[in-house]
């Protein structure tokens, strides 16, 4: 008779949420130092708004929802023959991309373009559950949609640079422009096979060159294309002596130079990222930039973020030509990385918000907490009071540890009389004597 | 091919979102800073969770999932046969209320009691839309599980009082016991009859003192009874006065008794509320104290919180004889009281949180704003860069007043020149000239 939740969701406890409100509230302050601003659309949306987005699998993912109503209402009774259509016509959000596009659309009399926002919602998929993927997850997105800007990529990255210092989180970004793969592609004669090559070589870390070189030849590339593409393979060193080798190749090709334009700007204007071009990321999705970035410490060692530029977002829904660019940050991977690293303790997040517990012998001393503790609400210490009347001092100490909570304050016969206040760090096991008032000095620290 | 959203349901667009989150900030504090912690709970809930809680008519309105799964994909082809246990096993979170208590009881060993918790997310209900009513709202609420003291509800009262003071609203906070109903049934010796009584008297406002006694009759009330009633019905003055009355007619009652001293412990304890013996809020729910909150000012009169104590919450999850109380902000009704009363521009909330924008007149001159963005975030200054190259320095000023930016300045060759910036009020219309310092002293206050 225990209760359970449905498979590959879950339950944020306290000091799980004291972790994601971190995160979160750490990611959004940049957001709005960025001039971005935040939305939020329905869980749920029509499935003429859903589907056909994410491909045959995505359809597959997508959460349906019951109508309500008469043929549902007839189910309930007995076995009806019914069809899909018949049975639902809204479904789960599934990515946050998406229900930006339809809002835009939609809102476009009423929005202010370039329109900067974040949103930070959970998605649901229907996907199989494992270690790391959950049914319910959240994302965290920020896009400009109607600019077409390099100066918006700058920005993103100073974002996701200044994200991840906050976070104490050592990161390296990469940077890639989909017109360079496509320069690639032009340059060697093999303009159609651009997915093919650009999925051998993402393969390099674990195949090694020879491997790569094998999978092109499987995939119908020749000897002399072969031969041009090599000085790829070895893409090491400093961003400008990469650059220097794509110019060799690819600086006579039309998207190829423009490729190089755009990413040199990049490059130059940030300082903080690093050229890789083997990074492709859904190829067919991103047009111009592409980002991503890893955590260069622990073992977690996917993405942490994401993003890049799409020419045409909001076709789909009615407004063509739009050019949009955006990242998205990686929320519960951020927080099995912190974890790991013990980046919490290091930026010294306490488990607990409560910053004192105030404990008490009888009635006459819970009156007297109560009164302390408005006291010290009103200097913006978050305080509590143990509500129970109970003579076990110990168990209300328990109350604190278990909590997490850094100071502990007994009210008994002497204190009520003298107004010295015993305040005991949890921490330490230390105990001192003091007033009121240097209590809430001690404590508005 | 307009695409929409599902009735009953909203976007919310950036300016409503600073709202939204200024109302939800503020609470969220006040509950942190009496010890309160937050939980999440999925948005997907076992039907085994959810069916049977919220009535007959709640269980109509359960949104359900979709299972995925070979019954799902045969009825994508063609029409089959199935009932409704085949197609659905999950629900869409109804309330925060039953998601709390199946965390408490999944959750019971993790737990440290008592638990104070506060849960703020949305929660969907299949009902018919009207004004003021959506399919999918979120809830804001907080309670203890696991003490029986009443400095939890002196700390509940404390706590609306703090978040509706901090909220600019004027409110009466009412309270009543479901014990002295209790005492008033079996004083009048109807003990059977408690609904009857208190769904008559609940309606005095309307219908008068006639009306109620018609209705009272009509109940089969006899004219000794009505009798003693009458007192109840010129309820009126001090809570002093009140009690008096109350004290007269069921301090010799058990449940009476009980409800009379726990209800002078609150009212002397808190001195901000009001007893209201009309208040029931869900009679069958409710065992102890009841809570409700009414904004004094605005054309709003339905309750902006409620809440109470109810003894058994978790009794349906296998863990009985726990007691909890707790209240819940109705944040969609706070959001129109504050809008009527223009509250959010009294506590001086801007529609925009950025509060500078940087326009220029070319390439030079952006990349000069480049620099000045970054000196300027690094202040903590939420700081815009107009990201297109233009040279109609209008439109740039057009971006700043259609999102409410309050300063912009204007970059030119002048002004990399001299480094003496002229910032413009975009309220006032006055421009002044000032070095980068003195912006950075100017909009950081």
């Amino acid at each position: 008779m225990k209760p359970t939740i449905p498979s590959g969701t879950r339950d944020f406890s306290p000091k799980e949420m004291v972790k994601r409100n971190f995160i979160l509230d750490t990611i959004k302050k940049v957001f709005v130092k960025y001039g971005y601003e935040q939305i939020e659309t329905p869980a749920m949306e029509n499935l003429t708004t859903l589907e056909g987005k994410y491909g045959e699998e995505g359809d597959r993912l997508l959460y349906r929802i019951l109508n309500s109503g008469p043929i549902v209402e007839g189910i309930r009774g007995q076995k009806t023959e019914v069809s899909l259509s018949d049975l639902t016509e809204k479904g789960l959000r599934y990515d946050l991309t998406v229900p930006f596009a339809r809002y835009t659309v939609m809102h476009r009399n009423d929005i202010t373009f370039p329109f900067k926002r974040f949103q930070i919602q959970p998605v649901w998929r229907a996907d199989r559950p494992q270690k790391g993927r959950y049914r319910e997850f959240f994302q965290c997105d920020a896009d400009v949609i109607g600019s077409d800007s390099l100066m918006n990529e700058v920005e993103l990255v100073q974002i996701v640079g200044e994200a991840y210092a906050l976070l104490g989180i050592k990161v390296v970004i990469k940077v890639n422009n989909r017109k360079i793969l496509s320069g690639i592609a032009d340059a060697i004669g093999e303009k159609d096979k651009i997915v093919d090559i650009t999925t051998a070589i993402d393969k390099i870390d674990k195949i090694g060159i020879d491997g790569v070189n094998k999978e092109l030849i499987t995939k119908g590339i020749g000897e002399t294309t072969l031969k041009k593409i090599q000085p790829l393979l070895e893409f090491k060193g400093t961003n400008t002596k990469k650059l220097d080798i794509l110019e060799n190749l690819i600086g006579n090709t039309t998207d190829g130079k423009q490729g190089l334009d755009e990413i040199k700007f990049l490059l130059n204007t940030t300082q903080n990222c690093e050229l890789d071009i083997t990074l492709a990321r859904g190829l067919n999705y991103y047009t111009g930039t592409i980002i991503e970035v890893k955590a260069t410490e622990g073992t977690f060692t996917s993405s942490i973020c994401g993003g890049g530029r799409y020419d045409d977002l909001t076709g789909v829904f009615g407004l063509p030509n739009t050019s949009g660019v955006g990242v998205s940050f990686g929320i519960d991977r951020i927080y099995d990385v912190m974890n790991e690293l013990n980046l919490f303790e290091k930026l010294g997040l306490k488990s607990s918000l409560t910053k004192v517990l105030l404990t008490h012998f009888g009635e006459k001393e819970r009156e007297y907490c109560l009164k302390l503790a408005s006291e010290l609400r009103k200097n913006d210490i978050n305080t509590e009071l143990y509500p129970d009347l109970t003579k076990k001092i110990a168990k209300q100490f328990d109350y604190a540890n278990s909590k997490g909570i850094p100071y502990v304050i007994v009210i008994g016969g002497d204190e009520m009389s003298s107004g010295e206040l015993t305040i005991k760090d949890m921490s330490s096991g230390t105990q001192e004597k003091m007033k009121i008032n240097q209590v809430i000095d001690k404590l508005k620290k």
